[in-house]
């Protein structure tokens, strides 16, 4: 992680803006430009020199993970702390990150800033940055798909009539945790059923029933970095129709993944999903988007979404994740995790797409 | 859960800052409020009917969680539709979550109903009323807590020397989700010998030394309410200073829950437990604060800290958790949860404060 090279490559966005410096807010952004894995802190970001304040529980770790900054650990408040350090520095335009920044907070630098220094409130500065994946980030990325698609063996295996949703997702979170994982990326889904068709259908006390699909989403954190993969399994012998089903919610899946390519808008690679889909008469059943950049966070820029105009470039980490849910009766999604290359993309999960029955 | 009854009683404290309808972003407090559980909506609160808005994911679920409230699912975006319902109803002053919008949200906002409504920045108005827990509120953490307990024999069985912290997180974690936890109220603490001494030593790779203390502290979520415990427990045969450490965390922890009684400051409470650790000559270690409020959230208000003037009152979910840290060496600490009565309180959790030597 090459921390003062990242900030180096922010100091066009901040001077673009005409701003004299940065107050960086979001953890994820903290992490990004100085390698914090904490909780609690801001970042000031300067030419030539940055500084991160934190709170006395963080002083050991601060030291031992911050890079390209000096690191202030204040007696008071930490943004009280940061205030000072822009009055003494004399800083006449402070940018603020306007998504992760609260009116309380805000109110507070205003009451102690105003009027030497102009709050001038930004979007998606860093996060422009971060859209575009350095190497070290990508092996981080590969790493954590690697240990999350380990884990879906471990859920297979739990997968049999009567075993409830939620035994299932502990025994893949056991399975996450002992392989070394951090946590889980979000609330793993195992939607069995009929709760197959909701498409954010958390793991329940609901016993899994002899026939019908099993909608797995789930990922880790690995080294910071999160994993997001979806597969969708049969219990008991399917039906035509189920499997007309799967083969169309596949077929959808693979023609996005063939129509990422640089330069493409974004908005084209959900096109090509739906297309497919309309193409089955399932389009009216694909209730969400395509995909979402991941990275530090499970969802970051860009949204693979209907009409979005984000061009696609090199660096680029996304998920595809079409799917089809069918009200009362049942769901399928399939996801992996690509990498944008110079030509097209490569996919990062290793696990088989072909249907499988338990 | 009675959200009527809920939203009834937050009509005095919006009347009293003179708004005429009050923007809840914050989801812990929806979810009081109205009883949404989802990750996505705002509840605009006025006087006889409140409106909840959501996206259509949440639809199925919205319909059938929320209460004392219409569900609006819009097209487009959920704020947007909130502005433009506000604008409808011509409310002229509308108060907003100050800690809880960002400065994005409130320019949009802005844009939207300027200059006929008045956005008028409060702050913890429902957090207020949150801090004083109802029947059903304390119910849901009696049994959060009680889940949260059984939790220690797994992890003491799991501790031995070689076996890594995460190892013991996993088997924590593991018995948490099988015995239904919706999850973890906040990522598990293992920190194994000279690691006990970190505050908030997350469980790594390293594995247990042969003698030292194994801090836990941990919690699970159930019915969307929060546990929190730490017990400490040793491995190999503590020395005549180690038990002195633990004897006066242990008393420490005792004098704070005998000082909780209503009416009184929270401050008073925090000394209660100083004082304890001044006179082992142990003061100094003690680094952080006595405690803090739980609910919904793992942290809520009163925070249980020096001079703090919060005034006890029956229904208040507290953590008393003192500890003491030598760096280098070890630490300890013991935590319960205790609601506040009518006299004194009672102490939730049922877990032997006994030193357990593994």
């Amino acid at each position: 992680m090459d921390c003062r090279n990242r900030q180096r490559q922010l100091m066009p966005a901040i001077d673009k803006r005409r701003l004299d410096a940065m107050l960086v807010t979001h953890l994820p952004n903290i992490r990004y430009l100085c390698g914090f894995t904490g909780s609690a802190g801001v970042l000031l970001i300067t030419d030539g020199k940055s500084t991160f304040f934190t709170d006395g529980r963080y002083r050991e770790q601060a030291g031992a993970e911050v890079q390209a900054a000096k690191v202030v650990v204040p007696k008071g408040a930490i943004l009280d702390a940061a205030a000072r350090s822009v009055a003494e520095l004399k800083i006449r335009n402070l940018g603020l990150e306007s998504e992760h920044m609260s009116l309380a907070a805000e109110a507070k630098l205003a009451r102690m800033l105003r009027p030497q220094t102009r709050l001038r409130p930004t979007s998606g500065v860093v996060e422009a940055q971060r859209m575009i994946k350095d190497s070290a980030e990508i092996e981080h990325l590969r790493a954590a798909v690697r240990l999350g698609s380990s884990l879906f063996d471990h859920a297979v295996a739990a997968i049999r009539p009567g075993v409830s949703e939620l035994s299932v997702a502990a025994e893949l979170e056991y399975a996450a945790r002992k392989a070394g994982a951090e946590g889980m990326s979000f609330e793993t889904i195992v939607a069995a059923g009929a709760r197959s068709a909701l498409p954010h259908g958390l793991a329940t006390a609901q016993p899994i029933p002899r026939r019908g699909f099993v909608v797995l989403d789930f990922g880790v954190i690995l080294g910071g970095y999160c994993s997001d993969m979806s597969r969708t399994v049969r219990v008991g012998a399917p039906s035509a129709e189920a499997r007309r089903l799967y083969q169309a919610v596949r077929e959808a899946q693979q023609a996005a993944l063939d129509a990422v390519r640089p330069g493409r808008a974004v908005g084209e690679v959900d096109g090509a999903a739906r297309s497919c889909l309309r193409r089955a008469g399932l389009a009216k059943f694909f209730t969400h988007s395509t995909g979402h950049g991941v990275g530090l966070e499970i969802h970051e820029p860009p949204r693979i979404a209907r009409g979005q105009p984000e061009l696609l470039r090199p660096g680029m980490v996304i998920t595809i994740e079409p799917g089809v849910y069918v009200p009362g009766s049942g769901g399928v999604r399939i996801e992996d995790m690509a990498v944008v290359t110079e030509s097209s993309c490569e996919v990062l999960t290793p696990t088989t797409k072909e249907l499988l029955v338990v």
